[in-house]
């Protein structure tokens, strides 16, 4: 199966591309093999159109009345997704939220590699990174002298970045000039960057915002 | 300023207020008083038509042709949002990434404070939660014995929920029938919950999930 040209895939569509092909692992691991769209968005929270129209991005996959064949899907959203190869991330900023993710095993299982560690703290430098039910690799903090140089030695492909605010933009700027196109923003900044890099912002608080507005409504 | 009925916010609104927040203590920080839709969308990331739809939301708020008080519209969007009081939060599953999500300046700072924190471990009960850059709190890990007793006893309104995946859905339970009614979830897994209580998740492998979708379109 090829890929077709997804430029038109709206970005909607492609964030709940994830969610889908969590709740098809889901499906599988209780033994279904064929799952219809009304089930698949009971289980992502959304409503059978939504599910139609989204999935019809990729291409004829359903059988009409049948529904969807779940270990195919998975091969397709997976694929549409990028996920055959192994992604190489570096991470810079190895503070606490640093260090949790570096740990986070939900990347390593679904094929997010942490190539590269980098942080400004010269106490921090070639410390080892201890990770609980990783295998020893022998991942060292970096400085952060020579990024650039050490980004493209390790391809990296993906950076997180979890800098205090206001060593943020300076970071992503150099992160783009070694090439990086896609970053992970945990800093609760917005970052400026040439249209070919796609930054993805996690910003916890504002998370925790939101469903302060809801408890506002309750009180 | 009373606060309005706001059930009729959509919801993708209610998601970008934060980010209106953040933006516009960023503009006071650098001096403005005054900002129009414009500014504020290239801050936020949208378009004016957006930013002004989505604060219209909220009332009657800017001048035609002159834009917005930076000051007063910090303090409404903080209110709508419900952030004039400390809301009080509670974590359960204190790893990695939970021991990160304890030490997040971005909470406290934004008025959520940590009452407590729970883990099933035996080994971790009554260790102490150190906080750097906090000060000492006498915050202990507690057990998960008696949870909801214990979050009663707090008033906690919200639960950070940071614990294995396959733990997830018993102690949501749980913390529904203490009363708790908002609920932001860091395992990948889909909650089921009472209607009146709002799940907020985080997934953060779906984020470089979507990131991957788009460098394949590069590769």
């Amino acid at each position: 199966m090829t890929l077709m040209p997804m430029e038109n895939v709206p970005e909607q569509t492609v964030n709940r591309l994830p969610i889908y092909l969590r709740c098809l692992v889901q499906a599988r691991v209780i033994g279904m093999q064929v799952v219809n769209s009304l089930q698949l968005a009971q289980m992502a929270g959304t409503n059978a159109a939504q599910v139609r129209k989204d999935l019809s991005y990729l291409g004829e996959l359903g059988t009409r009345g049948l529904g969807y064949d779940v270990a195919s899907l998975i091969v397709h959203v997976s694929e549409v997704l990028g996920l055959s190869e192994v992604r190489r991330v570096a991470l810079v900023g190895f503070g606490r939220l640093g260090s949790a993710l570096v740990g986070y095993r939900g990347f390593a299982d679904r094929g997010f590699e942490i190539v590269g560690v980098f942080d400004a703290d010269l106490a921090k430098i070639g410390e080892g990174v201890v990770r609980t039910g990783f295998e020893p690799d022998g991942l060292t903090v970096r400085s952060m002298q020579h990024l650039e140089d050490d980004l493209r030695e390790l391809d990296a492909e993906i950076v997180i970045l979890a800098t205090p605010p206001d060593a943020a933009q300076e970071v992503a700027d150099r992160v783009v000039a070694a090439g990086v196109c896609a970053i992970l923003n945990f800093s609760p900044v917005r970052l400026e960057v040439p249209s070919s890099v796609r930054v993805r912002p996690v910003d916890l608080s504002a998370d925790l915002q939101v469903l302060s507005f809801y408890l506002a409504r309750t009180d």
